[in-house]
């Protein structure tokens, strides 16, 4: 497969790019090398697509069935009892229709943590995304249910070669304070043993903090760290209740940080001390948690509420600046899961978008990251590109129609059973 | 002119709706009335359409023109020298760029403040909107400027019969920072005597009532008061820094709130007390503030930018809740200016929107309210009637593809000049 772009935006000058399976392998005017596509992207901009570093995407069957609740009411009477009913196919089809909607808001590539496996690897598989995905992993302290869960994780660790490239398996342990110590140590030395990524919640609320220093004697970061779970493949996602001793922490196994302002405003946990972490030299990485706490997993949203809320909260409007906030959106995970993406350049995957510099969104053009951050939204993303492979093609996805069905139906038998 | 809306949902059932002329004549089930148009709308939802209280229109034109600064450095060092340079014509494409950005997010009616009242009320009146529109009414204490100001306003004030009746005349005191108290006197006695309404930026910044107590010896709404300036035709814009005596005089004359989230969290002078207020009793009318500071006209946006702003300055998840916000972004004006809207009903002005059922970003449809303030964006909206008359059907509005040039046109020779 090759596709070629015509006359796109690239860093303000006007050329054509040539892509050849998965890579990008020429960037130049009027090149004629022969397609079996070729897109027209005259006012069209090409940029890297966005990475969502925290989701859990067949949560968008759960979009507004529980809002502007407490915490664990929402959880016990709202989200709980409809997550117990899901099956696999739910799950399919569930994420089937998170694609949907990162794909026509210009992602390409997120990390998961959810049930049924299964049915959210094989849906990102069919809609040609990228992603790390994660079973959740709860023991709830219970040494049998340890052994299932860790059970489970191997097998489904060893039957990765169902799917593509593009499906990264990840471990998902859920929090400090529904995983035992034992299986954390599990989880690093599989980690270790096998290569993979990890993800986990961490430091989101202060129950969480308060429980870990009743039970460990010592902070949530700091028990990680004494377990030797930490490490440079480990994603953790809020990080809210930091010390400066825990971010120093953090700072020298150069974890990533999974952060989620929407999320975080909608649940009342706290706000996550961006410019500590920034200053310390983290990388942060942003997402959109799941569709029940967002409620949507467009990256264009989240920047801006990323943007705002970081000024309001230090009421110093230079603070996440719209290039920051862009660059947390779209970089920090392709230097380390999704590789070789980022940057539109020769030999890169060409994981990339076109943007419709032609939308009433961008007009006028004194700043096109402006724009991005604080005036887009999903609809000036006009064609998705993800390893060469056209996921959506100004704005067209073939699936559309019979994902919206068939999420529907999966709702409404949930809501019947 | 009429139309029929054919099987749109309605309160949970599906009914046909005539408009005639300007309002909503019949509302039932197989409706057979010949109509000039008639619009499918199975699957769409028809809800009142929005109310932006509180906008400066022609500010497209500086859309990302300045961002991430402070205050002072980005009006003194940005926005001022451009706006300087503004003729009428760059504000009629600049207000009609604001048009079409607002009609493509639902919107229909909103308030508006900016230089050359003219260009704004043409474009707002060719575009079928509705607005209050007002100049800005600036002395800096001159008396000389003072007398400029007031004849401009009076001149304004009779040339109305211009217009339709959908733009109307509204007096547009900067703030008290900026105009002197004989002149918030004079404009008093003008909105008495021609029952007109009044629109001024009010206790933004702390340095504005810093001044203020240092030049009047009371804060803004106790000097405001104190020259009987106040009353039920007074929007306010921001209202940040109040005190209970405040908030009470404001509730006394029922002064409305015009409440802007997103300029307030960028440009970083505080939060709004959302929650006092509201318990006070007082009407908080959502806006976007002009684009300079937003940087969109999306009420869709704004909706879920206020929820989650008062949840987080509270960190409880049940205030702003999606009814609330929602009530903000579409019936405060039609109360008071926007008069026989704001509901679906025989006998109302149609001012509506039809919304997509299923669009992804409202599926699975368990809450509507919460999909709209949480998820939705523009894209969801697909027809906007107003008065009557269809400003977008299907998502086209006929004029967008010139008013893009244009607007590009006037902002180039802008940046030239």
């Amino acid at each position: 497969m090759s596709v070629l772009l015509k006359n796109a935006v690239h860093d303000g000058d006007v050329v054509d790019i040539l892509i050849e399976g998965k890579l990008i392998t020429k960037i130049g005017n009027g090149l004629s090398e022969k397609a079996d596509e070729v897109i027209d992207a005259t006012d069209m901009a090409v940029l890297p697509s966005f990475v969502n570093a925290h989701n859990h995407a067949a949560m968008t069957l759960l979009r507004g069935y529980g809002d502007d609740m407490e915490l664990m009411d929402w959880l016990q009477n709202k989200i709980w009892p409809l997550e117990a009913k899901l099956t696999e196919e739910d799950v399919y089809w569930g994420t089937k229709l998170a694609c949907l909607e990162m794909i026509k808001s210009g992602t390409t590539s997120f990390v998961d943590m959810y049930w049924h496996f299964p049915g959210c690897a094989k849906a990102v598989d069919e809609m040609g995304m990228k992603a790390l995905i994660s079973g959740v992993f709860i023991d709830m302290f219970d040494p049998k249910q340890a052994q299932k869960k860790r059970e489970l994780n191997e097998a489904l660790y060893f039957s990765m070669d169902k799917y593509s490239e593009r499906i990264t398996y990840c471990l998902g342990p859920h929090a400090i304070y529904t995983v035992s110590e034992e299986s954390l140590r599990w989880i690093r030395e599989f980690a270790d043993k096998h290569k993979v990524p990890i993800t986990i919640h961490l430091s989101e609320t202060v129950i969480e903090v308060q429980q870990c220093l009743d039970k460990y004697g010592c902070r949530p970061v700091e028990f990680l760290d004494k377990i030797g779970f930490l490490g440079p493949d480990v994603i953790v996602a809020h990080c809210i209740h930091l010390t400066d001793n825990e971010i120093e922490i953090l700072k020298k196994y150069k974890v990533i940080i999974a952060h989620n302002p929407t999320s975080n405003m909608k649940l009342c946990p706290g706000v996550m001390p961006y410019q500590k972490l920034k200053d310390a030299g983290l990388t942060i990485a942003l997402g959109t948690d799941g569709c029940s706490s967002n409620n949507n997993l467009d990256m264009l949203d989240e920047m801006k509420i990323m943007a705002l809320l970081h000024k309001n909260t230090t009421l110093d409007p230079k603070i996440a600046s719209a290039d920051e906030v862009y660059q947390s959106a779209t970089e920090p995970l392709t230097k380390s899961f999704f590789r070789n993406s980022g940057e539109i350049a020769v030999g890169k995957n060409a994981d990339l978008i076109l943007v419709n510099l032609n939308h009433h969104r961008l007009i006028p053009n004194h700043n096109l990251t402006s724009n991005l951050v604080y005036s887009a939204n999903g609809d000036c993303v006009d064609t998705v590109i993800c390893d060469g492979r056209i996921l959506m093609k100004h704005r067209h996805i073939d699936e559309e129609e019979e994902i919206i069905q068939r999420a529907k139906k999966a709702v409404n038998r949930l809501l019947k059973s």
